[in-house]
């Protein structure tokens, strides 16, 4: 069992935008502070928070379960994705973490170190007893479109078959061919990943509802929950469709005054 | 004696395609699940089965020998091909392997890392009594037709000198030349590779024939098997020309209603 | 708290330019001697100096906590930078050190590394008592603009995330845009790197002015002391601006006869 | 003393060419079996036999002292040479060893990879008891014609300097160029290389008298024995002249009915 | 106090040209012989001796201190230069040793590889009571002028900084800007190599005279002493120089029958 879900479902807070994307990128006054973000995580029922070690070490207080992204790159650089481990996992595990998180780019022509890395980390996670989430991002010259369902599908079952005890995959745009990507994982925990910030509540929840409705275990979001004016709603939202299975009509509600 | 073998021959099922080549390609809704593969191991009496390390520990039941492949990559990235270490020999043991398998892309500009990664994870089995398989393929620039005769012997070969208890090579069309490429493994067992799904079965069947009289001491299949209709007949079918040396056309005797 | 604190403030001596630019772009008679810049650090009152370990080996007196420096590179390559670790966290707390530095040039081809190694060397002083201070600094092909406010923002966030307990960063030119980046960077304190000798005093100090008025912690500041004709003088007015908060104005007053 | 010597002198058997070239261009039906080459190798009365690991650990007979070859490559690969390490030197000693063979290709772009894993070899070599040989060919863009008498000298003086015991370096196509070699080898041995087979077995001998007399230890051999109709014959020429001390006339007569 | 210095001042003979260089390069069928080095150096009254691990494992007799240049490269790579460790600071310290040598090319696209590796032999020869020296050659695409006086004094800056206990570095051609380079490597001994052959012994003599003058510890020499007619004569000439402060004149007189 992962050590992040309820009821079999979960939804983890992220917020490890500051080194993947820039903090002028995603963050205003009040979301650049890990101490809101907790805030929400806490107040707002999630069932985890992920953070890369450095926030992990200064801000994380150990009321909800942590997950620690162990690798990470800016996105300044061009050429071929890679990014290398910051976090061994004995660091990890002394911060408290209960799961560790890593970031494969499937497809890169550094691809198999991101592999070999992940198999190792993997290991040594499951010796001390964390879980090992792999983020599965289809990148690089060789990928034409990260969202298309057959990349998603073989994203899912990459990590299936390098270890992952869950993986955290982009949303195909539907519930059906999402199911296939769900099905590909396998005994792997799927986990969609929130992205940016959707246009709309309702456009941000259909997907969310689409994810769950194919087998999703549950959502790693952001940026939708903490650059939302009012997140605890959202949060609440969220829980509805995830841990409730209602309609995104009746996760709406959530919303109202 | 290699592990996995019965009466001196040997018929594993593979199934890494998930990871080589991505579920959409190879998979249906059944043959995407690893339960429906291990079914049919086990009624088809392989003598083993194959899986990346994320497969076996999620699926695997101790019914049958089990292989553990540990490297790979995906079909996605361009360029010279190259596949790193994913699991280490002491996780596969205590996955319960009888034995791992690697993949060496002879002919690849990066040949000399998986030469020597290989060497070293040969020896660490060896130390832990596990058995060492080469999946050796020619491929990259510097290789125009991996199953030219020359070069599928070159690769029994290497497996050979690089330490393969046994090899797992491409069929090179005909009985006579993979005679050669048998004969140049030497003491090293040589597994002929299933492949794509042959047109028809006599087509493959004859394949399999050619390489059992030519010395092969068995099949790595995947796909002519799971993604055929009738698995247990095809399976049927093998055993025949594999344990009881018989025709091919005795063997397509197994398909008759 | 940062070894090289005093009332939660800090002036570092720096005096890696010899590595880093070579010792004819930046030193004369005098301060290519680290036995005078030793001198000034001690009268001037820093808390702090920083050495490559070769300068500490043969010069430190264990006056004053020192920094080491423990990567480093020269001026001479061309292409994206990179610079690897030349002294062990091991061997800098031999060495007398409080805190080891290091680093990252975000957005280089290399950048992968540097995060990696930075990562395992963070580890290893907070394992050893040290602190772990990045200088990061964004550079290669990918960077435009270095002193830009987002980039400076960035650098200061992904110091944070590396887990980082003191950032050094370019000053963006304005306190109001510098308040964004040491607010990026949360709990890790923010060092202002004091850069080539300003053209006068009164544009340096007001740099320094913006940066403590943004928030920041102190600066590592080395040619505007040690290349200017009166350092003391110069230290005496940092200190003014830095631990008193005084105005720009009443520093310079400290140069008065 | 090096542990294949015999008075001084010694004649290896050289079989690791079904890696280095392909079986299909170097072996036929007789010669592709290891059982074969042993069988000569002892009625030849060779001072020791030559193999990459794979083949020693499924044929030697320990008759004669080992030498394992612990590095190669195929022929495959394009672009500048490199071959790294297969076996350990410990792995090498448990099967039987009296020594360690490696390649380094000379003026490649990768020479420093292979004269640093060569270093940490022959360092293992020595602490284990194992005697420690450089192959050493000039090879890559840089290298213009590899049996340049020059450049043939500075591939046996490096190997001398990087600690070789003995080192295998081409014939010059002169006995007094090749002095000059042999001189520049110092206390180091020197073999001279065999190559490939040569058009008569007078051209054969003269070379190697020529290295003899040059003050060559001795002959490491595959081809122009293993390839010969009359391998013992051949075996029994060549000692003519590296044990006895013969003219080429003499050693031709081993040939006569 | 480093090892081979004798009243503060040092000579060391150089021989690892046969690897630099190739022996056909520099050597004569006299100086090829290492026996006829150390003779030299012997009579000679060097203070050290400088071999690459193969010649000191073959022909070191204990007499005189034993540096090991643990790094080195033949000249025959094109491209930006690399050299990396051949022997370890264990195995030097067990043939004897009193100091290890290191190469770095400073300027090199490589550079980074070669200060890291530096710095960790360092931190291994300190901790087993050997001296570390610098062999600093500004080298590569980025480097116009390896004999510029900017650049000298950078090379010499750079190993003090890496912390080599000496640096051996290039002469600027005058004894003015050597100063400078002097200066630049504080604490961290010099010491002037001795480059090719020159033209005449006054131009040699007065090079050394240029260096000392300037503050050199010393001079590591090779050709311009074994390539000498009469290397006694040389060695006694610059004996006169280094240890007894005599005029080039006066070291001239040495020459006379």
């Amino acid at each position: 069992m992962l050590p992040f879900l309820r009821m079999g479902k979960g939804i983890l807070l992220a917020y490890d935008q500051g080194l993947e994307h820039g903090p002028s990128k995603d963050f205003n006054e009040k979301s650049v502070d890990p101490a809101y973000i907790l805030d929400i995580a806490e107040k707002g029922k999630f069932t985890g928070i992920i953070f890369q070690k450095g926030v992990a070490e200064k801000y994380y207080d150990g009321k909800l379960p942590l997950v620690i992204k162990v690798n990470g790159k800016t996105s300044l650089p061009k050429g071929e994705p890679v990014a290398s481990q910051i976090c061994s996992v004995k660091q990890a595990k002394a911060l408290g973490a209960k799961a560790v998180g890593y970031t494969i780019y499937l497809g890169s022509a550094h691809e198999n170190l991101m592999l070999c890395e992940f198999g190792r980390i993997q290991q040594e996670a499951h010796e001390l007893g964390l879980a090992a989430i792999a983020w599965i991002y289809p990148r690089g010259e060789a990928v034409a479109n990260d969202t298309a369902p057959e990349i998603v599908a073989y994203a899912a079952r990459a990590g299936l078959e390098a270890g992952a005890d869950a993986v955290k995959i982009k949303y195909t745009g539907d519930s059906d061919s999402f199911r296939w990507a769900v099905r590909s994982a396998g005994a792997a925990r799927v986990f969609m990943s929130g992205g940016p910030k959707a246009p709309t509540d309702e456009a941000f929840l259909t997907q969310v509802k689409g994810a769950i409705d194919a087998g999703a275990s549950g959502l790693a979001v952001g940026r939708n929950v903490w650059q939302h004016e009012r997140p605890l709603k959202m949060a609440a939202a969220l829980r509805e469709i995830i841990f409730n299975g209602q309609s995104v009509e009746a996760a709406l509600g959530k919303f109202a005054p």
